[in-house]
């Protein structure tokens, strides 16, 4: 018996991809810059791994994501044509993480989950990217879990009983929804609930990593609206 | 100018003396039992203070709300006519602190403030509790800021500062919007806006110790719709 669901964010609620090219696509065309903004994103997103590892091992101390994604950034902007930009340019193309929109499903799926459910992100963004998040999408939080608030990001088991304990409830009554296998297999090893949730436009055309179930999931419904619809019917 | 609101919740958002009186007196009426519930509300609260400068001191470890009113039931129990409650009982009448009704203008003014604020729950009540309360009432928060992520009670500077470095926002751009004069002034002497919002109902009839503005606070509204008004009007 679920109570309570927590959503991986990044990929599993919002399409990460398309927003940070369209703002990469935007300010390029501003500054008449000719760059792949699907690149330039895809780039991105790949030092994401790495920089927390960074966090993980001890070799920086605590940074949070708009920290590690500005870190990144700067790289990128020095290797590619995207040259000449001001201080607020760069604030405004870091905070696209801020800005990015919901899967289809995820707003109505959410909106009736939360009739039966407390429903909350758990997310590696910073506290104040997921609020900037929620507000401008209309994703209806009962609670937004931070790596920020662990100083943990997943997959550390820390951040997973983190969460667990701040909900009172015992962690087989806790699910964690995400379209990633590592999230759920770590959320898994701590007694959690699981659901898959394919999302195969996650990373564009031609790279699929986390397209089938894999594991023995708890639920693998095939989008948000689907979820509330199996576990309103028990 | 103002970007993100934080509001205490017990007495400002919600009337915690009623909402316990209520239960209190249905518990009573179900067991048989003669107790004057107004009473057994405000003895309850009354230990609330003392039993958080336990943990402030480090007499207690820490402890959340939940376990702390726990604490204080059992002692006021063992004191009172209400006996014989069962185990299911008891946690229920300790959850009452999860189940309290919002002032009239609470939700419509914090929808109203929503649309151009970051708008948070800023209160010692413990994670479940403060979101088991949101969901019921409807209290639209963006974010929920309680003393358990700190694990420092109000009011202790670690809570104030703490919610600010969240939110990536400078002091002076945040305001906490209180009907007690302590929380405010210890929000001032971190650097963050003040609004006064006088309860006077909070404590029943013959007690009003916060009545009245007092100190030099950035705004003192009538209510959160007022609060709303003032701040829409710049």
């Amino acid at each position: 018996m679920v109570s309570a669901l927590l959503f991986d964010v990044f990929g599993t609620v919002v399409d990460w991809r398309s927003g940070v090219i369209r703002d990469v696509a935007e300010l390029a065309r501003a500054h008449g810059a000719e760059i792949d903004a699907a690149a330039f994103a895809d780039a991105w997103r790949a030092g994401y791994g790495p920089s927390m590892d960074l966090v993980r091992r001890g070799e920086l101390p605590w940074t949070k994501l708009d920290d590690l994604h500005r870190h990144i950034l700067d790289q990128l902007l020095a290797r590619t044509g995207l040259t000449g930009l001001s201080a607020e340019d760069k604030n405004w193309l870091n905070n696209t993480w801020h800005r990015l929109d919901p899967w289809p499903d995820s707003v109505p799926g959410l909106r009736r989950l939360k009739e039966n459910f407390i429903i909350a992100a758990f997310s590696n963004g910073n506290v104040s990217l997921l609020v900037d998040m929620a507000r401008r999408a209309g994703l209806p939080w009962d609670f937004v879990f931070s790596a920020e608030l662990f100083r943990h990001y997943k997959p550390d088991p820390e951040f997973y009983r983190g969460a667990v304990e701040l909900l009172g409830l015992p962690p087989s009554e806790v699910m964690l929804v995400a379209a990633h296998h590592q999230d759920l297999q770590a959320a898994a090893a701590q007694g959690l609930a699981t659901a898959f949730v394919a999302r195969p436009a996650e990373w564009g055309p031609g790279q699929h990593p986390d397209r089938a179930p894999r594991g023995d999931y708890t639920c693998t419904p095939s989008d948000l609206e689907d979820l509330a619809t199996r576990l309103s019917d028990g």
